[in-house]
């Protein structure tokens, strides 16, 4: 496989950075191709402004997704949103490290999926999303450290159930896209654990990378279960944690 | 009120800052005291570095959130997180205001998260956290334009249902910081509109806003719902989308 690790970091002798060196070694080591982009060691622009484009459709006012599916149709992205897209396009497997801040991504993150995440390649018009977005074909997991316990993020937790805070990123990002997803990686309070508690999420992670290719994406809906008023259809029962029809009945 | 409106949007012409405007003079109409943070006019930095301490109590390896914590209590925040900070501090209502990108905030918002939702300050040790969060007495609320209908975030919907997608900024931003949630202000679809449901979109909003001192905030659940396996206790029934213990049932 060729994976593609976007890792967001700010600080190179972390408990993150040991588990992205585990990580590219085992994958290497079992005879993946690796690519990483470090993003805070790139400098990564993560606002996305004109500029993001070599030439504009439409140049008196920004309309930055339409200008994004222009661009698209005619290779006109800054040079560091293409090289970017060349990665992801290149991937079998996208894994996106990070510390969780904020129940989501740091922001140096949000600006690489803003950014990358393209109109026009990664989705589109034409129905081009969810079993038919334009990353199909390809696997994405998340892996990351929390400040929080477990328990905190199971259905009744104080946090709520992961499925729901990961939703965004889960389901809107990756499945939206057409990636199928992998159940992710979490190294739990890591500000917490002992050395030892750390290496152990170390090997666990390296043993998990190292069957990867094997693992079943997480059950979803693909666009043939929604109806014409864009809901579920009849007769067709949620499979996921945000198409729980009960979930206002409290 | 004190309003504090925290504004990103790259476009100085898009609809997006028609509303910004209308609810400003609207508040102001009001007798409410408004404070706008146009993070793209103002050039804000999103990226959360060690440059964010103009001390620090760990210089060797950075962990951001003991330096905010330390921060908090020294008032060592760089000048431009300490400006957004006394902002946030000073206002009775906080609205964020943004075009919902992949399911979330753009870049350059999630940074002014990260950056200004400081341990020590917002959150922090000795429970600081929901109803005892250090944002508490204060309300906040979403507003935002899609590019999807609205069908589509019902809780059977192609993109799954509202709450569930906004659930890492309502209950995992906001709620954990002690801050009370108003229901979303959503402009839908705003590139498929005309100037007549534009000017809808600015009545409602402006309607909304006129009463919005007396608006009741979204149900949620309080600290003491919880227990010590930090999980729902028995008998309290789950009272929001991400609380639902039937998730994984189907």
């Amino acid at each position: 496989m060729k994976v593609l690790i976007v890792y967001a970091h700010p600080e190179p002798r972390s408990f993150g950075r040991a588990l992205l060196d585990r990580s590219v070694a085992t994958l290497r080591d079992c005879g993946h191709e690796v690519q990483v982009s470090d993003l805070y060691a790139m400098g990564f622009n993560p606002v996305a402004t004109g500029a993001d484009f070599t030439s504009r459709r439409f140049p008196d006012a920004l309309q930055y997704d339409r200008e994004q599916k222009r661009s698209s149709e005619q290779q006109t992205f800054a040079g560091d949103i293409q090289a970017e897209l060349d990665k992801l396009l290149a991937c079998d497997l996208l894994i996106l490290q990070f510390p969780l801040w904020w129940f989501s991504v740091p922001a140096i993150l949000k600006g690489w999926i803003d950014r990358v995440f393209v109109n026009g390649t990664v989705y589109g018009s034409g129905g081009m999303r969810f079993d038919n977005g334009g990353l199909k074909g390809r696997k994405a997991m998340l892996a990351f450290t929390t400040g929080c316990f477990p328990q905190m993020m199971e259905p009744g937790g104080l946090l709520g159930a992961r499925d729901v805070i990961l939703w965004h990123l889960q389901y809107g990002t990756f499945g939206y896209s057409g990636l199928q997803v992998l159940q992710p990686f979490v190294g739990w309070s890591i500000q917490y654990t002992d050395d030892a508690q750390r290496k152990t999420y170390l090997d666990q992670y390296e043993a998990r990378l190292r069957a990867i290719e094997h693992e079943e994406a997480m059950q979803t809906h693909v666009l043939a279960d929604f109806g014409s008023d864009w809901c579920l259809k009849a007769g067709i029962a949620p499979r996921t944690a945000g198409h729980n029809l009960n979930l206002h009945a409290g």
